[in-house]
């Protein structure tokens, strides 16, 4: 019977992996929205992109096709720590004491240690392969400029990174790592860029932001015809690339005769999310299971919940095309929750897309409700979660409390992407008593998409 | 052909576990000398170590019996992260462009990210059958905390540290991540024994150091009937948990029709080295192989290859049983290189013994020259190391460029002891120049020698 002798680690063989990612596009009742150019408001063409992202990647971001292969010099790399195991999660359950069985796909094995591997080693070698030997981005607490720099040493590419002032210089560690694989990191603003320049006029101390990184990153990009630029989250390539997950996850699940009842995944630009999730939103699709599927965002940043479905602006600064998703406004600036990769104003228009045609389910939890989730999972299944992961786990760990509740042996799956040793700091606070919960006022939400452009 | 088609990664099924620990006592050519009374001299008994250890361990450290079976309460936890997989280093060898064949275990993919669980998850587990309730011990910068931390929490039992004063403030996170599997950490020198309040009066900033630590931990643990002290090198019993590695590594090759022509491992205590080696030892004294099989130590304490075989204490204030072993004297203080764990003044007994008899070899390397080979490490194989292991690398390394001149298709063996995600600062020493390689005097040892005790 399903679920009575599963092993604790569900493992597949290199020759297992899956070798094609897999575009949700394809078999979705009403096509997404298109991009659209942010002076003309038509949608945007591959030359809309073209100085950014190589072309390869500029076709991946529109194709319709199902699947895409995975090339080999991509494959020869995932295999550093892919296929990632799946993990039931037995000595939780047992601490819960909970009917449920609770599986989670664990991405912390990557080298960068969270699930953003994924894309970054795809996006660094399509480059490679159009000659391009230079990536720019942008990184806050640095989980995605780890990811570039390991990516881009694979292919003996440079890599430069502009990170939050704040965070470079609260976060010393993460820049360590990314120079380990030879990343050269500035502190944003910097004085490389007549932007950066110009603010560090205005005030020497600048702390930076996010939005501020990306318009340097993409500035110092542009400026040099042999660097292009890479983003972590958010766009159709990015997330088809992290299908790998979920791809692994139901061949995995298939091993031990499991489907899932519940699927939960914490949501922040929609990578992890959709990695997950979109593998099974086909199979519901296609009738032959029917989880629940639900995203899981932090109460101080709730883009489903309470933002609205509308064209916005990816970025702070309003630079990037318009994307239509759901928005809390793109000069929304959440409060400094732990869980730094879910501060986004916005959402993965895929991930918007399929929640605003009722495809899958969102809630919201506030941070603390995450830790305390997060430290019984550390002391049953041993590894340290990362804050943006914990929201995913509180979410598993209230679904199997209604199951012991109402007594059914619902299976739940969930995706720890990525470990917490770069994040004891925000454990510190939590279990020191120095952690709070924000609240965010309805009033504030409202100021803030007064900044989402009013289209026609 | 063996070598040619190895994946990536050699996987064993938990099915496949080992579920026995190797004892190589029972296949050594000579009996090791035994531990003596620090008073008499005479042959140290079980009584003599009743009031730190359970009579299951202590059994162990003197069994003669070949195999002891791991129990079942032991193996359910080893499964949260074992078997854990042995890498062929393909990119490494392709960046040195070696005809070796490099092969690493990992054993960072534990909780505590280090070999550590092997051995305090059954101490706890020993301990907690016999009804103890409480674990005490000594840390430095944390990895052997971390891992008794983790162990206590599985099985419900109290765990309190003492860490040396100086790594307590420089090292918050360790100290963080050590809390979260509830385990309650104390600065040492404490105000909570009799030695650390003597210390405190005479010198409130006193740094601490491990002597004076492991001075506190046994003395709260012999003050507590419900409690007992623990141990994460050196004896015989440590090393025998962690033949887990040798023998999946073993198990691991068998699959890729692989034996090793070279064994290289890191030695501190010889708890990482011995859980590598002593089931490869068996083999070769069997005459199934014949691996050169090598310790690596730091030449800032070269315990081995500068040290003597000599009777001395295994801690700095000479409270424990005298114990055979390669030695620079229990006041020899080692500079402060970063591999902490590899700053021990003696080696494990068993170690020693086969290092005296010539089962194995020994070199010694600077640290500089370690964080290099780890730098290319992490540029090929994505891992950062630990700074313990980076000598098992560099010394990996040298044998694959050796490869390289004389055109020999080696099979290397080495294992990748823990990861480097809380010890990136002194990657950063490294990267900025900033890290010294230190001269070590004869004269210091000869200094050091002269705390020897000279017996009868």
């Amino acid at each position: 019977m399903a679920g009575h002798d599963t092993p604790k680690k569900i493992h597949l063989d290199e020759s297992e992996m899956p070798t094609q990612w897999y575009n949700v596009v394809a078999d979705l009742p009403t096509p997404p929205p298109p991009a659209l150019h942010p002076g003309t408001h038509e949608p945007a063409g591959p030359d809309d992109f073209a100085p950014l992202f190589p072309m390869a990647l500029i076709e991946q971001e529109v194709t319709t096709e199902r699947y895409v292969d995975i090339p080999g010099g991509v494959l020869d790399v995932y295999k550093l720590w892919r296929p990632s195991p799946l993990f039931r999660a037995k000595r939780l359950e047992e601490m819960l004491d909970t009917p449920a069985r609770i599986y989670y796909k664990y991405e912390g094995v990557s080298p960068a240690g969270s699930h953003k591997p994924n894309t970054s080693v795809p996006q660094a070698y399509y480059n490679h392969q159009e000659g391009i030997t230079k990536l720019t981005t942008e990184t806050g607490a640095g989980q995605w400029g780890s990811a570039l720099a390991f990516a881009t040493a694979q292919y003996g590419m440079e890599c430069e990174i502009w990170q939050v002032a704040a965070s470079y210089k609260q976060k010393p560690y993460r820049k360590t790592m990314m120079e380990i694989w030879g990343a050269t990191l500035h502190s944003s603003p910097s004085e490389l860029t007549e932007f950066g320049r110009a603010l560090l006029a205005e005030n020497p101390d600048h702390t930076g932001s996010l939005g501020i990184a990306i318009s340097e990153a993409v500035a110092m990009c542009v400026a040099d015809p042999n660097a292009r630029y890479a983003l972590g989250s958010v766009l159709n390539h990015v997330l088809m690339h992290q299908t790998i997950i979920g791809e692994e996850a139901l061949l995995q699940l298939a091993k031990v005769d499991e489907t899932p009842d519940v699927l939960v995944g914490c949501t922040g630009g929609g990578s992890n999310f959709g990695g997950l999730a979109f593998p099974f939103l086909r199979e519901k699709l296609a009738g032959k299971m029917d989880p629940i599927i639900r995203c899981v965002e932090p109460a101080a940043c709730p883009t489903l919940t309470k933002g609205e479905y509308r064209y916005d602006f990816g970025d702070s600064a309003g630079m990037t095309p318009l994307m239509k998703m759901h928005t809390l406004g793109h000069s929304f600036v959440p409060e400094p929750i732990h869980a730094g990769g879910l501060r986004y104003h916005g959402m993965a228009p895929l991930v918007s897309h399929v929640y605003n045609e009722g495809l899958v389910e969102a809630i919201a939890i506030p941070q603390r409700e995450c830790f305390a989730a997060a430290i019984d999972f550390a002391k049953t299944e041993g590894i340290v979660p990362a804050p943006e992961p914990t929201h995913a786990i509180a979410a598993a760990v209230r679904e199997a409390l209604a199951c012991k509740e109402s007594g059914e042996e619902k299976v739940i799956l969930t995706a720890l992407c990525g470990h917490g040793h770069l994040d004891l700091a925000s454990y510190e606070k939590y279990l020191h008593g120095d952690m709070v919960d924000y609240e965010l006022p309805d009033d504030a939400i409202a100021e803030a998409m007064k900044s989402v452009p009013v289209l026609n």
